[in-house]
C-alpha cells in the first residue's frame, strides 16, 4: 500500500514571534526552541518517510513568498501562523493558490484567550486543527497530515 | 522518568449519533465504527500504558453521569461531545466538576461548517483541540491527553 | 402512478412537553391530546395509505434513539421537536445521520412568540415547515410528507 | 354545525415574480403554472365551499390596492408575497388594516436560502405559515385557512 | 390569616451536576451537600408549615418528568436548574405548562460569571430570583415562594 | 416682515393605506378621515397664507412621481410615509433630489410600536419630526413647516 | 364642551444646559432664551386657558425631584430632557411613578445627530414627541398636550 | 461563634423614585412605603443583631456621597439602586472604592421587563443579587448579608 | 471568433429618481441627462454591435415588469436600480427568474456614503459592479457586459 | 512668541469618587491624594504660567454647573470625569456648549479594564486623551493643553 | 481640451498572490498572466496618453514603500490590493498621505464570496470601484482613471 | 533616589507612513518631520537621562524583527503603530513575547475618527496611552515611559 511513502514533503511555516519561542516567556510557551522543534519532526518525518522542511519569518509577505517556493516541492503544509492566523486573508489567499492540503497548528488553546484570537481565517479551508498542546501539537499535526495525504495510497 | 506509567487511566467520552458512525452518510464521517475506534484506542493505549475506558450516549444527561461515575476510576477525559458540544452548559459543569484535564476531539472540521457548530462551548477548558481528521483524531487526542498527563512525572 | 402506496411508512416524533397536550393551558394548545393526534393521523394515513408509528419523549436522548430506531422502518418523518427545535444540535444531527427527509410541525405560531423561539435549527433541513395552526397542522405534515416521498412514484 | 358553509370567500395574493411560475427555474419552483395553481385551488374550494380569488402583482402599490378592494368581499387572505415577504412593512399595514386572518405561504423552504429571506414581516401577524412544498403549499394554506374561518360555526 | 398553612406543599427541583454538590469544588460551592440542604430545608418548611419534596437528576427529560409529575401534589417550585437554566427551552415550557409559580435560585452570582451562564430562560417567567448565597439561598427562596403562595391568605 | 406669504405653497404626501383612515382600526387611527385631515390643513393653510396640496398612494413608485411632480409648484413637503418610512430609499432620495425642505408627520408613537417601525429613513434629512399625536400632528407639521420656510422672510 | 378648561396646569422640565439657550452656540440652538420660552409657553397656555409652570435643572436627580413636586399641582408634562433623554432610567422612571401624560420635545433633529443620540429612554412612554422645530418646539408641543388633556372633557 | 453579634451595621442604600413607594402604582410596587421597609428591617436587624441605617436619594452624586459618608461605620450595604442600576458606573466606582460587600435588591423581576432594565452594572460585582419579591426581598438581602458578614466569625 | 457579434442585445434598466439626472443636484450627480447617457450608450453600443434598450420607472413593480418583457429579447442587462439596489428582493428575484446575466452600475461611489447604502442585495448575484465614476459607468459596464456575454464566442 | 503667557487659566473637573484617592485603594489608585495633585499642577501651572483651578464633585449635575460657572474665566478644561466618562452626554454636552477645548485624563488605562469603560463620550470631542499613568497624567495633561492653548501665540 | 494629455502618468499596485495569476487556480482567475494585464494596460495607456507603471510585492510594508516612491511621479493610481484590501489600514494611510486619486479594481466580485472580503477598507477613499470582470477589470479601471484626472483638463 | 539614571534607554517605533510626517497633510499631521521628533526626543532623554533610539519601518515584519532587536538593550519602548495599531495581533505578540513596557503614542486622537480606528490592539497591554497632541505626544510618552520605569528606583 505504501511501497514508495519517501516521496512525501512537507513544508512548516512558522510565523511571527515563533523565531523567540523557548528564550522568551517559557511559563506560556515552554522551553523548547524553534530548532528543536524543527530536529523532532525531521526525526517523526523520517519515521513517516516525509521529507520536513521549515521556515520561520515575521513578515506577512515573505511567509507568503515561502508558501509560493515550496509550493513547488511540497505534498502540503503544516501551518503555525501565529498572530497571522486571526488577521491575514493573504496568507490564507497564498495558500488557496498553491492548492495544497495544510494542517493548522497552534502552541496554545487559542479559545481559552482573548476574543481576537479565537477566529481564525485559515482554519477553515485546513483539513483540520490543533492546537492547546504546545509543541507536541507539531508532531501530532506532522502525523495527521501524512496520513491524509497517504489516504490515497 | 516514567517508572509507572501504567498507572494510567483515560475516560473516552462519545457524544449524540456516534452510535451510528461507520453506517450511516460514510462519505463524510468515514467508513470506521466506534467500536473500531475504541479497538484502535485500546491498542495505542497499551502502546502508551493507559487504560481506556469508552461511553457512549445520546442523552446528555447520561453523558453527565457517565463523567461523574468515571472520574473515581480515570485520570482525564477525551470527549467527543457531537451535538451536545455547542450547546451543553451541563456537561461542560459535568467536565469542570470532576476537575479533571481532557482534551476535546471532533472527527469534522467544524470550522468548515454551519455557524452554530463553530462555537463549543467546552473548548475555553479543554487542554487543547483537535478537529478534521477523522478517527485519526482520537489517536492523536489519546497521545496528547496521555502526554499532558505524564507531564508531571 | 401509485400502484402499491401502502409500502409508505411515517414516524412522528413529538418532543417535551407534548404529552401534557389537551390537559393543560387549553386556551393556547386547544383541547385535542395527542392520542387524538395520533388517531387522526392513523386515519388520515389510511387514506393515504401511510403506516403511521407515533413516539412522544420529554428527553432528548431519547428522541434521538427513537430517530435512530424508527429510522430502520420508516420512510420519513413528522417532527413537533417542541423545546428541542430551537437548542438540539443533536436532534439534528439525528435526523441528518439517517437521512430521511421530514416535515416540520408546530401548534403555535412561533414568529409570534418570544425572539428565542424564533430560530429553528430543524428548519433549513426539512422539506418545510407548517406553524400556527394547532393540531390541524400535523394533518396538513402528514399530507405535506406523504406528497413529496410520493412524487418520485 | 356548518350549515350554509357556502358563504365563505377567499382572497388569494401573489408577489412579484409569480407571473413566471412554471416557466421559470422550473428545478426549483417547478412546472406548475400560477394558472393551473388558481385552477387548483378553486377546485378544492368547491369541495371545501369556499370562493376563491385570486390576483398577482408585480407591484408593491397595486397589491396593496388589492388587499382594500378584496376586503369588501373576502373572509380572508391567502398570502404569498414572494419578494415582498421581507420588506414590505406597507403590504403588512394593509393586512392589518382591513383585520382579517391570513395565512402565509411560501413555495421555497425560506429557511434553507439566505440570511435576508429568512426573515417574514407578515408572518408574526398571520395564523400560521406554510413553506417549503411547492404548489401544494397553496392547497394546504387553503385547507388551514378555510378551518380556521369555520372554526367560529 | 394562616389557619391551615399546613395545606402548601412545595417542589424543589435540582439540575445536573448538583450531586456533586459538597464533594467537589467546595473552594466555589461549599462543603454543604445536597442532602444537608434538603434537610434544611425541610426543618425551614416545617417551620413555615410547608411540605418539601425535592428531585436531583442530570437528565433533561428526566427534569421534566419530574415538573410534570410533581405538578399534581405541589402548590410551587423551588428551581436551580444549573446549566439547563442557559439552555432549556423545554424545562421553561414544562414549568408554564404546568402553570405553577417557581422561584429561581443559584448557589454563585451567575453575572459574575462567563457571558453564557448570565441569560436565564427561566428568569423572565419567575415569580423572582436569588443568586450568590451558596445554600442560604435555597431557604430564602422558599421563604419567598412561601411568602408568595400564602399571599392570597 | 411677511409681506407676501401668500407666495408659500406646500406639497402633502400620504403614503400606504392611509386612504383608510378614518374607517379602519379606529380604536388606534381614530375617527378623521384623510379629506377631513385635508380639509383641516386648507383651512389652517388659508390661516397661515400657505395653499396646501395633498395627494395619497399606495405605490412607492407613484408617490415619488408625485415629489418630482409636486417640487415644480410647492415650496416644501409634509410627509406621512406610513409604512415607507421604514423601507424607502428611494422615497428619500427623491426627497433629497428635489431639494426640498421636509416635515415628517406621523399619526401613532412609532418608539412605541415594533422595533422594526423605529428607524425612519427621511428623519435624519427632515427639518423634523412629529409623532404619536394622531391627526393633529398634520396641523403642526404645517405649522412647524411654513414656521421654518418662512424664517428667511 | 370645554367648560372649564381653566383647570389646566402643565408642567415644563428643561434637562441640562438648557439655561445656558440663546447665549451659547446660537448658530446650533438659535438665540431664543429659555426665559424667553417660557414667556411664550405662558403667552399661548393663556390662549389655551393653561397654566405653564416652568423648571431647569443640570441634575438628575433635582429633575426627578420637581417631577415628584409638579405632579401634585400639573396635568401633564411638557419635557425636554436633554443629554438625560438618552440615559436616564430613572427620569423615566419618575415619569412613570407620577402617571402622568408628557409630550417630549427636543431643540435640534437628533435623528440627524450622533448615533448616541438617536435612542430616546423616554419616547417609547411619550403621548408623542416633536423635535428640530427649535423653541418653535415648545409650542407645538404645548399645543399637542393640552389637546391630549383636554380630548376627554 | 457569635460572641459579639451586636457589632455589625448595614448601610441601605435607596435610590430614585423608592420616596414614592407605596403611595404611587400599588398594583405595581405594592402598598408598603419606604418607612415600613425601614421599619421592618430595623426589627429584623434587632433580630439578627444588626444596626440598619437607611438612606434613599433621587440624585446620583448624593447616593454616591451617602456610600463615601456611611462607609464610615457600616460592614456592607444592601443596595436598592432602581433606575441607577443600569446606568451608573460611577455609584458601582464608589461601592468598589469603599470596598465593602453588598447585596443587590430589586422589587420587581427586572428579567421580566424591559431590555434596558435587564443589565445590572451592580450585579456582577455584589455577593448576590435578590429581586421579584416586592418589600420583602429586602428583608432575604438583609438576612444574605448579614450571613456573608458573620461568615467568618 | 466574433463572426455576427451584431446579434448581441443589452436591456439597460433605470431605477427611481434617474429621470431627474442632470436637471438635479449636478453637484453630485453631474449635468449629463440620461437620454444622453442612453444616446452615449448607443452610440458605444454600436461599435460594440450591440443593440441597446433603456428603460427608467420610479416604480419597483414596474421595474420587475420591464425586466420581464425585456428578458424575451435581450442577452443580459446593464442595472443602476438606485434606490432599490439596497431594498428590492423583488428586483433581485425577477432578474434571478429570467436567468440572464447582469452588471450592476451606480453613479456615485456607494461605499463613500451612508451605512444603508452600503449594501446591494443585487451585487453577489451580478457579474461584477462598477460604482463611482458618474455617466462614465454605464459605459464601462456596457463594455463589461458585452465583454462577458461574447466570452463565449 | 509668548509674550503674556500669564494670561492663561485652567479649569480642571474631577467626576465621582476621585475625593477618595488616596486613601482607598492605593494598590490601584496609589497613595496620591487629590490635594497633592491639586498642589503640583499649581506648581506645574506657575512653571507654564497658568493659572489652575480645580473642582471635584460626585454629582453629575454639579459637575455641569461647574463647566458653566469656570467657564467664564478659564480658557480650557483637563476633564476626568471617573464614572461619568463613559455615560454622561449631559457633560459633554455642558463642555460643547461652552465652546472651550478640553483635555480628558484617567488614572487608570481604561483600555485594560472591563468593557464599559471602554468608551469614552468626551474623547472624540477633546483635544486628546491621556490614561494610565496615574497622577503623573494630570501633569502630562496641563502640559499638552497649554501647549494648545499657546499654540496661537 | 486635452492639448498635452501625454503628460498623464499612472501607477499601477498589484497586491498579495497576484504573480501567481494565470498560472494557478485558471478556473477562478482566468489564465490571463499580470505580464499580460501590464502589457494591455501599456497598450491601453498608448491609446489613452498615459504612461503606465506596475509593481507587484506580496508584502503589505513593500506596497507602501511602492506608495511613497510611485507618489513622486504619477498623476493617480490602479489599485488591486488583493487580500489586503479587507485588512490594511497601513495600505489605506498611504494612499491618504500621498493625496492622489485612485481606483480600486478587483478580478473576482467581491460580494458573491466569504463575509470577511465583502468590506474594503480602500473602497470608501477610492474614486470607484470595479469588480468581478477578471483582467478586463483592469482596463476599465485604466480607462475610468484617465478620464478622471483628464476632467479638469 | 536616581543615583544612576543615566543606564535607561528607550526604544522608539515608528510604524507605517511616518516617514512621510511634515513633508504630506500637514492640516493634518502638522509641519514637524519624524527626524525632528527623533531630535527633540533625544533632547528630552537628555534631560531625564534616558538613551533613546529610533526606528521607522512600512513593514509589519520588519517592526517585528526591531523589536525583538532592540529588546536586548533598551527598558522600554514609545510606540507609535500608526496602520498597524488597529490590526496587527503579530506586533502586539512581539511587544508580548519581548515582556518589556510600552507606552501607545498617536499623533491624532484616533476616536474622533473613523470607526475602524478606535479600536488599538496594543492598548489593552501598554502601560498607558496618549493621543491627539501632535508631535508633542511623543515628549509626553517618554516622560511618562521613564517616569513608569524609574518608579522602581
Amino acid at each position: 500500500m505504501a511501497a514508495e511513502p519517501e516521496a512525501l514533503s512537507v513544508g512548516v511555516l512558522n510565523g511571527p514571534n515563533l523565531d523567540l519561542l523557548g528564550r522568551r516567556e517559557p511559563a506560556i510557551y515552554g522551553t523548547t526552541t524553534l530548532a528543536e522543534i524543527d530536529a523532532r519532526l525531521e526525526s517523526l518525518g523520517r519515521e513517516l518517510s516525509a521529507r520536513v522542511e521549515s521556515v520561520q519569518s515575521n513578515g506577512e509577505g515573505e511567509l507568503i513568498d515561502a508558501v509560493h517556493r515550496l509550493s513547488e516541492r511540497v505534498d502540503g503544509f503544516l501551518v503555525n501562523a501565529a498572530g497571522y492566523t486571526h488577521t491575514s486573508v493573504a496568507l490564507l489567499d497564498a495558500l488557496l493558490a498553491v492548492d495544497l492540503p495544510f494542517v493548522e497548528v497552534h502552541l496554545s488553546n487559542i479559545h481559552a484567550r482573548e476574543e481576537f484570537r479565537q477566529r481564525s481565517l485559515l482554519a477553515p479551508r485546513a483539513i483540520g486543527t490543533i492546537g492547546g498542546f504546545g509543541a507536541l501539537g507539531y508532531e501530532l499535526g506532522l502525523r495527521a497530515l501524512v496520513f491524509h495525504l497517504r489516504r490515497g495510497d
